[in-house]
């Protein structure tokens, strides 16, 4: 089937919030190989709206809509699916009540506007939100199947992967049923590599399929299957994620929600331990990424950004004879860093970055980066040569740090 | 005039970059209060891009096209303009020789498939491009007036400032000229505040305009002039800059390119003094928007983060006993934690940020920030709450410590 994409909002036009939503969507249609050519953005206009909405139907087998089903006057989705579609606008009862059931558990008066969302062009289905009151909806305007999704990315993607692409890949090869993911992710090769590893499972399956998603460092694998019901499409997902790991290996070091934050948090909460960090290049990006976890203080105790010679000397320990004979950025200094965090922070499991992030070079040219950590059962250190500008430097640097915790805990253990 | 926006490129549409560019133009289109009602997309396949511009062009009086002007195979966008004109394609001698010698001052052989880019559909002006290799494109299609413009943004954004809006105010005024713009940023009032008090020059002028943008914390506001010449533009806003840096004081803290992160290390460098953080809540970010700067090792010397008490204690030389009388979220232990710093570090100016970020509360309600400044001239402490999650509430506290190391500077030399 082919599908467009049609966003709805003026504050998309006045460009005060970007299509992300957009870029979303287009990337799930890609992974089930659904045909989409054309995407199109119109503001909170009844009548621009309608023409769009009619137009694209006329051409296309299916339309995502998203935004404009809020419940203020210029949420105009549901009247243009009227116009388009020449139907009358219903009212659920049933809806409604929902709606007042939600508004009374938060203990509120439900505003009158809110009815609007119980609205639904005649002919239409209501697919249940459950991450916010705006149900989507689902009709036929002529041969093409519509969907309208709310604006807010959290609900449409939860009732895009719940209803619409289920319907979607049905339209398209017959089959009924679910959709369901798993992301896996992974560090320590390439996208190139890691594809290539996989190349026979990527290419040789349909269902589930597999797509590669690369993000600051780390290759994300999206995992899908499409199934009769929940339970079917995870035992699809089961042998396949065992295949992929069994050939990873240590490169996948979570999946779904897990980032490496929270993995390197739960290794040393696991442990008993508390960790702290040392940094130099990475200017507390080290720190910021793990306290951006909530509960992160009851493993997290704290960092030192040692930016300069003499406060690594004063702060963390490490002699200016050491950085004299050495250099700032060296492996001696980044060891001498982190065993000062372990000291000076009271703290069993620390990590310790130094480099230089550019543009200018800091005793080692622009990109280097070197990542030193101790633990109770083990000592690391690695050399890295980073690509790109100084930010992505210090962001790459950060993720690598992070992994080189994970990696050194794993060690340990060894 | 209506203007219409045009995205081209098929990893817009996989989801692999998202279309900063539409909200770009329309942000820009919507200042200077040019009709703009419609967007869209579409990838590098000539038939549909053909089709895309000719049905485009037909009924709109503009249409501004980004993306599909490299130097690929796939860089459709002349080829799609010749189809949808019904002209031929030419070729610019002069422009070849161009790229020849941009080449060249590289030191390298420019690849045959440039030669591309020195191409044009018959009638069309090659627009210069100071930042890339792309020309862009400006033709007429029947009456609507066409621009092709490269997807890079930093390319497409210069482009579009100094040929495409001074055109469509042009055509839509009978004006020529040029466009000049300047940024003023502000902190310490909300968006509706800096409106209330710029509301008759808000809607009294309409050149030079000016318009309000809000992003975290910050509002910033954008005078724009058209005029014949530079010159006169400059000319043009110089009075208005004048008259609202008056009335606002001192909530200006910058103008174009300066961000608090470089007027406060500026600041520290003129003095002579170095900087130095001394983190809990925050958690590093202070000190990572510090070193993200180019060259910040010349004035910032370093962070400690001190999640808790203990490293409080044994880092910064916080009294737990002080902890223990006041709390972790204090102005007592954000004032000893900055003495901690400029102690520890070395330095001569201290910023302490301690508080709740949540989501669960923290000695003090969520949103509960203390901000600590010491200088050798002045000493400052404010508490605000602040609203939002955990990510937006610790980003804000970050920008609201370095404004107010800014505002302790100040301070020290009334």
């Amino acid at each position: 089937v082919n599908v467009e994409v049609l966003a709805v909002g003026t504050e998309l036009l006045l460009g005060q919030i970007i299509n992300t939503n957009g870029a979303h969507i287009g990337g799930r249609l890609a992974e089930f190989g659904l045909g989409h050519y054309r995407q199109a953005v119109v503001g909170d206009n009844l009548e621009r709206l309608t023409e769009a909405i009619r137009e694209t139907a006329e051409r296309t087998d299916a339309l995502i809509i998203t935004g404009g089903l809020g419940p203020t006057q210029d949420d105009l989705t549901r009247e243009a699916m009227c116009g388009a579609a020449g139907v009358e606008m219903r009212h659920s009862e049933e809806y409604e009540d929902q709606l007042r059931e939600m508004w009374a558990r938060r203990g509120r008066q439900m505003p009158a506007s809110n009815l609007r969302q119980a609205q639904f062009p005649d002919g239409a289905e209501m697919l249940p939100n459950h991450k916010g009151t705006a149900p989507g909806l689902r009709m036929r305007i002529g041969s093409c199947l519509v969907f309208a999704l709310p604006g807010v990315p959290e609900e449409m993607e939860v009732m895009l992967d719940r209803f619409v692409l289920p319907a979607l890949v049905g339209e398209d090869r017959g089959e009924r049923g679910v959709i369901v993911s798993r992301l896996l992710r992974t560090w320590g090769e390439s996208e190139s590599r890691v594809a290539e590893l996989l190349a026979d499972i990527y290419s040789g399956s349909t269902n589930p399929t597999l797509a590669f998603l690369a993000s600051g460092g780390e290759i994300k694998l999206r995992l899908t299957a499409r199934a009769t019901d929940a339970a079917a499409a995870e035992a699809a997902i089961g042998p396949m994620e065992a295949e992929i790991r069994d050939r990873l290996g240590g490169l996948v070091f979570g999946a779904d929600a897990e980032t490496i934050e929270t993995v390197v948090l739960d290794a040393c909460r696991r442990r008993g331990w508390r960790i702290g960090a040392a940094e130099s290049m990475t200017g507390g990006l080290v720190a910021a990424a793990l306290t951006g976890v909530p509960g992160a203080s009851e493993v997290f105790a704290g960092g030192i950004v040692a930016y300069t010679a003499s406060v690594k000397d004063a702060a963390l320990g490490v002699p200016a004879s050491l950085i004299a004979e050495h250099g700032q950025v060296s492996a001696e200094v980044a060891l001498a860093m982190a065993d000062g965090a372990v000291d000076r922070l009271g703290v069993q499991v620390a990590v310790a970055v130094t480099g230089s992030a550019g543009p200018d070079p800091l005793d080692r040219e622009a990109g280097t980066v070197i990542i030193a950590v101790r633990t109770p059962a083990a000592s690391r250190v690695r050399e890295l040569m980073l690509p790109g500008d100084r930010e992505r430097v210090r962001t790459y640097a950060t993720t690598a740090a992070l992994h080189q915790v994970r990696l050194a805990l794993a060690q340990g253990d060894a």
